[in-house]
């Protein structure tokens, strides 16, 4: 079976088999396959797509091509959540350990952000002393000692994806469902997990930018995990502003314990608890959704959830008195206020416009080797739908430079005050 | 500029700007952008195609990324053929040395056979001592002193086209019309000819299976040599059956002789009176086809065609008596007939796989490094429309193996013995 021969194939529209789908993926991994035979392969793909069944045999050959993390030594469903990323997304932070505190094991493997979207391994990083590299039975021994553990991947996990996706990103075939999902799923099956809730991003601040791609990216990704026997859903939600008040490592932190608190902003809340109750109906602790999310503001509540997260900060050899003083994780030297320069309601807040005004400020990364400054970003004191006057704080800066003028004017550019208008609605879809 | 936009670009459906191909012809033939870029803008070309404007500046590009061959010591306007390739094409054997004979100069760039299509110089290499490389400076001389050379191409042409040719091949991606306009005609523009006929095949045995790709083909070339000042037309041709009534190399030189003595084939004859009344009148030397058919006709009935093609030969080394002698040509040991196995009319002689035939025999080339024999090949008793008797003469293999089943096999099969049809029309469109 030649190559040149499967790609035709592929540009010609044809349902590639799974021996195809496996010569491609082995030979690739393998280096027996060329670069650029792989990127007119995607480029094909890009134009033709996948069935849900070459889809389904793509993200397996690509799990296949590398390690599986083996949770078995683990009792009882083990749950995660993936986002598709997006600009204020510290859901995952308070989430875990209010899963875990439900007795439910939370074996939770992720990732760092790139350009304007923040990862949940470097808001943790901005705890100081926090670990997300841990061996495989460290990772395995904590989730059975404290069930919870938030790691960065371990081991050699679909390294033809990895090989796959930075030839994607320089070859403009990043944008295609087949292959986001193949290679989001791969990575999820490969780690284990029993179940997953997907949260999928769409709006001016997630990859998908429209309703209907990030449907068909959810449905995707669930068919793929059905596949393989995964308990799979999907929530689409919204992107469009940033989510919560905060962006920026240390801020983030901040406002996940606050929400473990009980005080955190009201979308992100919400948003924690729609996820958090599918979680627990599909770790099966639950029957409805309206009894998963009343035992999750229970954690919340009598104090177990933030509990679990202390524990996890002390497992990953962090300092937990962060809980109660936040002035123990990076600082930012200046807070600088940004005035509305009218009065009326917030119209539109480009999420990954104000992503990108954080990543300037050194809270986020360009290229994959840029380092972080974790104590920079922005609070919204403001959402859309909001009422607001003439100089009143619309976003305090945290900045290590007191010049912010490029930082100011890309905010301002990207906030619009204009008439009232109803606040976006978060939850858009649920796909199963 | 990066690649990954002007390859998101040309995926996204936009019309590239001279500095975007610019940018990627000359990174390219660097080696400074890499085949995997180069491989995914192929196949955003093959899917959105190139708008007219582009064609050109891609052809130009690709031109310019090498030596353009200086012709302007020759006087003249100097007139040049290209045919897209078929089976037993010999038609610029003949037609070359008839539009020399009329005092045109005629320095034909020529190229070599791959798969189930014959090259003109690996037919040439049949004649014993005929040499096709000759400098820059031997090749001008040559044209200046008896109007004709026809020679492999010399110097640095168009590396970009060659090293792109070589990676479309293993990617899927030869079948583009604006990628195989652009590197026929970077090459020819590259050649320094003044005026083009351009012979484009359709039908089994031709790259361009339907009319209307080929017609697309040949607008799409006519519109770069013109875009350039060149003059340039196509003729669109028949390619359903073979040319003429020999496959093969030294078969082919014979009948491209007998044609010279004006006993050639009907078809094979015809279209060299087509293209060659064509090439006349753009090189100024008549006013209408008419005019310019009679003056072929007549170097063909007093014998100076014949005589040029002479003289080409002994000015490139090759032996003229084999024009009154074929057997100093190489000889076949084996010729075995096929007879017909029913009566009837031929209704379909499937062009490339009798192609295929000649070339499993080893008179073609499978792969760039297979050496060839010159003295095996077909010779066709019957054509299209022809009447057929049960046990008569269809087909002479000459053959260096007297086990020709599979090869036999093969032509039986493709040679279709059924009712009365008619001839298929060998001149489809004439695209100016």
């Amino acid at each position: 079976m030649r190559m040149v021969d499967i790609i035709e194939r592929k540009r010609n529209g044809a349902e590639l088999t799974k021996e195809e789908l496996h010569t491609f993926i082995e030979g690739y991994t393998k280096g027996e396959i060329p670069d650029y035979q792989a990127s007119a392969f995607l480029m094909a793909t890009y134009f033709n797509g996948m069935t849900a069944k070459e889809q389904a045999t793509f993200a397996l050959e690509m799990l296949h091509s590398g390690d599986e993390v083996d949770l078995s030594l683990i009792p009882g469903i083990k749950v995660d959540k993936h986002s598709t990323g997006g600009v204020g997304d510290k859901t995952s932070i308070p989430l875990a350990p209010m899963i875990a505190a439900l007795d439910i094991p939370i074996p939770m493997i992720s990732g760092r952000g790139l350009g304007h979207t923040g990862g949940t391994l470097d808001k943790l990083e901005a705890i100081p002393g926090f670990k997300v590299e841990l061996s495989e039975a460290e990772f395995i021994q904590q989730v059975k000692d404290i069930n919870l553990a938030i790691i960065s991947a371990t081991g050699n996990i679909a390294p033809a994806d990895k090989k796959l996706y930075a030839l994607r990103d320089v070859t403009a075939t990043v944008d295609s469902i087949p292959l986001i999902a193949g290679s989001i799923m791969s990575k999820k099956i490969a780690s284990g997990t029993d179940a997953l809730v997907l949260d999928v991003k769409t709006g001016s601040g997630a990859f998908m930018k429209t309703q209907e791609k990030a449907k068909a990216l959810a449905q995707a990704m669930v068919e793929i995990g059905k596949n393989v026997g995964m308990r799979c859903m999907a929530v689409i939600s919204d992107m469009n502003q940033p989510l919560g008040n905060t962006i920026g490592n240390t801020l983030e932190i901040e406002e996940s314990i606050e929400i473990l608190k009980g005080n955190g902003p009201k979308d992100i809340t919400d948003l924690v608890l729609t996820l958090g109750s599918q979680m627990v109906v599909l770790a099966g602790k639950a029957e409805t959704l309206e009894q998963a999310r009343e035992m999750l503001i229970e954690v919340l509540v009598n104090g177990k959830a933030l509990e679990k997260f202390g524990d996890m900060i002390e497992a990953q050899g962090g300092d937990r008195n962060i809980i109660d003083d936040y002035s123990l994780m990076p600082q930012a030297k200046y807070q600088i206020t940004i005035k509305a320069p009218k009065a009326g309601y917030i119209s539109k807040m480009t999420a990954d416009e104000l992503g990108v005004a954080s990543m300037l400020l050194g809270g986020g990364r360009q290229s994959k080797e840029d380092t972080i400054n974790y104590a920079v970003g922005l609070r919204l004191h403001k959402k859309v739908g909001d009422r607001v006057e003439k100089d009143e704080e619309l976003v305090t800066v945290y900045s290590d430079q007191k010049d912010i003028e490029q930082v100011e004017k890309l905010i301002l550019d990207n906030i619009e005050i204009g008439e009232k208008t109803n606040a976006v609605p978060l939850i858009h879809e649920i796909i199963k």
